[in-house]
């Protein structure tokens, strides 16, 4: 008799140039979107409505690009990250075909790193994970790295190979949908003034919302990406657990940041690229959760006039104000409150001259 | 470079005859229906089965007035209260076209009233917000007043002008839906055997049931709206608020008590107007909501002899059954009980003789 | 005036053979589908995605069988369990026409025994539940037992009457969905490589994921379920009462469970029945729930080579690991950790040669 549960993959089981296709396809409908905006508020006119939708050349509202970033990282738990001990950063993450309600989605992953610790008890491994919809094309594609244990300290080290991963995502891959044209962009509908020009390198927003968080919210958020990580869920080993309690999935807190940037970003309708990402520190349920952006470039995009691309470095703190805008401190270190650093790149209309 | 962020106007900002029209349009789905559900355990059945919708003329099951009604009021929030310290009232709210799931809706707003309060600290705005479906079609109209903090209270006073609204929107001011046809409605599957000609004026309706309301469902609802206010979010700041915790929406606890008002009144499938709502005391996590009803007044429709309406007075209570009937005392001040004293008008099928 | 509102059936009100068309029929949606997800974090590929149900010969992704259940269940509480001291037991559950989204369901129970305790002031009511789709096709057919109060316990004792219910629904009996064919299943997509041929009666397993239960999840979880038991929603009086709290309705234990089932029936993708089910002991929020299996019998199914069923016992525990299979002690009561013992059918597919 076979053991039929799931144990997960650790360090050993990872080899360079794997391929795994992993379990659970999954239709997203319209009442994936309408859960997401139930938790975390959205307001994006482009995904809120199919009318302002079909105003700028789709043909409805697309699905929010952070939920499919969730569906597709959920995919990936069992097979990659269900012996993490941390998921260390994101890289070379961009969003492709856009995805409606109705669309199957599937993942594949492939190994393109792996690094034993010094200590010999963990790795980290690098995989380029890929989201598929159901005609086969490329919605997301992304890397991230995880640490995973090792089944056994013993076994021998591997040649470790650390991939070589862009700073960030060049303007000339970054995917504008088909079909965009946002010469009638209603600006007083989306409930911004402000274009591409409007931005500057350099310029702070403090996105002054904030949100606390309830153990409900983000396992309901954790289970609708059907995420197995076990750590968002059991209190009951928890609570020996390294913390005490459950972790917030860090994905619930890009959104809630991503969510609290429409308040000075109303414009900043899609998610282009995902240039890095850190989650710096663990939240809790009952912390709230606070957000900032920096402006880090304008980066035109190759015969656009109607459209821009802003790249943004999205800074979430809890329990503490943003206003002023806390960060890094002298030794580099993170400011404690600093629970994320997302560089990322958002699609911006441009003004009409 | 311009602040980016949506501070909210003071009541310096508004002017009467001015109209703002409000951002983020929103398609209402089958997935806002059944979190509708979900958070109220609504169970009326034109809204929850399109089969039974069917056998009454419509195409399919509308979508819950209250659920339009939030929507429509999450819209206004951002300009209308983001600074403002109570919700005073409604009036003369009537609901219009019907709304399906694949609706997008927009709302617009009319200072139609102001008055600085003595302190000259604060003013009262009167709006008259409207929503609109993606042909234009009014689909609600009401009036709300809200006191909103003035920027400076330095600023001179403006000249008061205080609307005349009507106690209760007339018979004749009622909107049947068009195509409804109740002659083969079904008592048994409604859940209902009483009729219009069952109730009278006077007549009170305990409805027994009763919910606690947890912190993740009242954000969850009003995150789902899109309401924006912050008091109902974020602990971080609210506890060193007035309350010392975060308030519920005053929305969230109209469609629990209209949700229990099934137990008594399972007929009463549409509302067809607001005439007068107040949210009384503020309800918070924890507390548990019940409510009753009085026939204020019974309705003729006009040519109709298949529907007939009901004036409703809806009233919640937090923390105590509703047995009594708790409402006013001798001074005609609350009883503390009290959170909600809400005056509508339903429409009810007609007995066939 | 007569009293309006509905406090239920005492055991004084049902009569053997009594047939009751139960209120508020209900259309599922994708909206509920999502929920569904939300709530427990379902796995299995078939309900998931659209396109995988479709290389199954299925029109769709088919509604999760337990939502169906508890859609079902929730419309017979006003009528059969709104006075009920204990849900006792199911049997004989048979799952017939599939349920897709857009579907309309509407219940019927008929009474099928009566047993009054010998303390006098309580009895059991039988009933058999039927649910049944808008074009009258039965979708699910079980038995269940409560026990309700009487009215007065001075009324006299009825004739009993106990129904002979099947220990196991016979293998003839259970029904396989029009069109299926699973000799495209894809294991790998589904997640699991286990077949039909994999698993022998007697085999244990520990599902090894577990939740814990937040007061939010599990009143969400029985409003959907539009299930009206007061015992679930209103601390105010639950306090005082038995167990000094909301107690978590009995099915939502059965849905975690069967969704941390996946992991080790990853391909067990349909219930074909209920052969019998206790509640053993009550959950409320804070409790961490875990589950294991064990396969009691594998059936062939007649002229089908591509699918066969296991009949299993699935075992739910709150606050301790399923390492150890809890189950009963040496005097054949429960061990105190277990919550659920549920006896139920599965359909899965056997290997292609």
């Amino acid at each position: 008799m076979t053991a039929k549960t799931n144990a997960g993959n650790y360090f050993e089981d990872f080899r360079m140039g794997q391929t795994i296709s992993h379990a659970t396809p999954r239709t997203v409908t319209e009442g994936d979107v309408s859960l997401y905006t139930a938790l975390y508020g959205a307001r994006f006119a482009v995904q809120s409505s199919s009318a302002f939708a079909r105003t700028i050349g789709l043909p409805r509202s697309p699905v929010d690009d952070l939920l499919v970033f969730h569906l597709v990282f959920g995919k990936t738990v069992p097979d990659v990250s269900l012996n993490a001990i941390a998921n260390l950063g994101y890289a070379a993450g961009r969003f492709l075909a856009p995805v409606y309600p109705g669309d199957s989605l599937r993942a594949t992953s492939e190994v393109i790193g792996l690094k034993e610790n010094s200590n010999g008890k963990t790795g980290n491994v690098y995989v380029r994970s890929v989201g598929y919809n159901q005609r086969n094309q490329v919605v997301l594609d992304y890397v991230r790295w995880v640490m995973v244990h090792k089944r056994d300290p013993a076994t021998p080290a591997v040649e470790p190979t650390i991939p070589v991963l862009p700073d960030v995502v060049a303007s000339d891959e970054l995917t504008v949908p088909e079909g965009l044209n946002l010469s009638d962009y209603d600006h007083q509908l989306a409930g911004s003034p402000f274009c591409w020009e409007d931005y500057i390198a350099g310029e702070t927003i403090d996105h002054v919302d904030a949100m606390t968080i309830e153990e409900s919210d983000h396992m309901t958020a954790t289970r609708l990406y059907q995420n197995t990580a076990k750590v968002h869920f059991n209190q009951h080993t928890e609570r020996e657990g390294r913390f005490g309690r459950r972790i917030v999935y860090g994905g619930h807190i890009i959104s809630l940041a991503r969510c609290f940037s429409f308040n000075g970003l109303g414009n900043a309708f899609k998610v282009a690229a995902i240039n890095g990402g850190r989650h710096v520190a663990p939240v809790f349920a009952g912390d709230t959760i606070y957000a900032w952006s920096e402006v880090l470039e304008k980066l035109a995009l190759p015969g656009r006039k109607d459209v821009g691309a802003l790249r943004l470095r999205m800074v979430a703190a809890k329990n503490q104000s943003c206003r002023e805008l806390p960060y890094k401190n002298e030794q580099q270190g993170y400011d404690p409150a600093v629970v994320l650093d997302f560089d990322y790149t958002v699609l911006i209309p441009r003004g009409s001259d």
